[in-house]
């Protein structure tokens, strides 16, 4: 990727401020540019030197912006989008962060992917990158480091925007995956949405007595459960037939897991956690 | 605790062995010896340095022990303590590391807790604290550094022996718990055995082409399904009134939220995603 002069970056929390800080630190763009509705946030963003201006004004942010990227709550994505085209220059390149992407697509004018109003492009993308902290102030400049970003492109899109939001990622550090926003819902709600819900409702099944003897594993296995409420119920619900696809297949195993418990059925529980642990070991640490 | 003279721990794993690493760079303990069946595992623990010694006599690795620590699987904890209890000194006192509680004490001769035959006693315990690793190999001497140990004392044991049990593991650095055998399998159901099972059915859920997508979420929410499939298949059958009780609970509540995806009940999913934060917040990292 060639250095830029100015990247605008919509909305900088956790993902938006990382991504402000990998680029400052890989010296990958002059100027970068925070645009928020939260003066208190924007201020987070540029304390921890995550943006080098900040401004409440999108039109005025994007001014002089070569790429934008839109790191805003999922439902919010597709207008900011349409907002940021009409602003920027000739010839800009779009981007978001969104955790689902057919409804962000379906919510935009087509005329955005083949650049066909004043040159402006958009290309979906998401980072497989975050934590249940969020806010700029957990930002890390090595958020993406080794980790999958998934760019999404859709038939109308230009290859070599394509090829320029993928050289994007890598140059944050990212495992640059590609597939359409179908599948990428369809992946995510396996991958992500589901072990969201099912830490969430292990976590919420607790007794507050039990507390003091839970394990490191229980840590582990429900810590995505402390992540941003807001966010995964707009989540949950913008992949809805996915995740609740998803779910049923969870819950299809969960049944079967049940009553060989129930039947006393070594075999069959032996069965299913060693189909379970060999997934699970060629996932890694 | 006193320093003592001889400790023989019968099942040299992660657990056993870690209890051995602790012991000796305490200085709890002059001689730990290491009692197994495999001849492999008793060298890998003598190598690093788990224990002094070892043998695969249960009889002769006992006869001088003051203190024999049961880690074994669990299926087999109860059996082996009748065993240390015929060849242990008069006056040794016997406790276990096994993860569920009530099948062992119903498998032991009531004698045994008051001391009744040559002053042997046992108090059982269970440390809280593991890895989906197993072995000696993984052993690590702070293993128990602030973890909980549940102590589980029955009617007929002495206050002595309890306080005893509970120095031993106070000493290993572990933060103590005491409630009955049962009150631990449904503790434990709920905190260790229901999130095994959870972690292993989403684990078992991932088709192997969403691999490369996941996320460091993921592997945090099923990294226990990496566990030992043997000793967690023993688990939940041995607890499975307490297991079924805690699963029923889950899914209870995982209804409730596919019903509120379902009907797209944007506040319903917030209130299970809050209390389930709310309470996640609360297990610290």
């Amino acid at each position: 990727m060639k250095r830029l002069d100015t990247v605008a970056i919509v909305g900088v929390g956790l993902i938006g401020g990382s991504i402000g800080l990998a680029l400052r630190e890989r010296k990958l763009a002059n100027r970068v540019i925070g645009i928020g509705w939260r003066r208190s946030s924007l201020q987070v963003a540029k304390r921890c030197g995550a943006v080098t201006s900040v401004t409440t004004n999108l039109a005025g942010g994007v001014a002089e912006a070569e790429l934008v990227i839109v790191c805003t709550p999922v439902d919010l994505i597709a207008e900011r989008v349409e907002e940021v085209a009409r602003h920027c220059p000739a010839g800009t390149l779009i981007t978001d962060a969104g955790s689902t992407k057919q409804q962000i697509v379906a919510g935009l004018d087509e005329a955005l992917f083949a650049g066909d109003v004043r040159g402006v492009r958009f290309v979906g993308g998401h980072p497989i990158a975050g934590s249940e902290r969020s806010g700029a102030r957990h930002a890390r400049a090595d958020l993406f480091v080794d980790r999958p970003a998934i760019v999404t492109p859709v038939d109308g899109n230009r290859a070599k925007d394509i090829r320029a939001i993928s050289e994007f990622w890598k140059a944050l550090g990212s495992r640059v995956l590609t597939m359409s926003p179908a599948r990428h819902d369809e992946v995510m709600a396996s991958t992500s949405h589901l072990p969201h819900l099912v830490a969430a409702v292990l976590a919420g099944t607790l007794k507050a007595d039990e507390l003091p003897a839970v394990s490191s594993g229980f840590a582990d296995t429900t810590r995505i459960a402390a992540g941003d409420v807001d966010l995964w119920q707009e989540i949950l619900l913008s992949n809805k037939a996915n995740v609740l696809n998803s779910l049923e297949r969870f819950e299809k195993l969960l049944a079967s897991l049940h009553k060989a418990i129930e039947r006393g059925d070594a075999a069959r529980i032996t069965k299913i956690l060693s189909d379970a642990k060999e997934k699970r070991d060629a996932v890694g640490s």
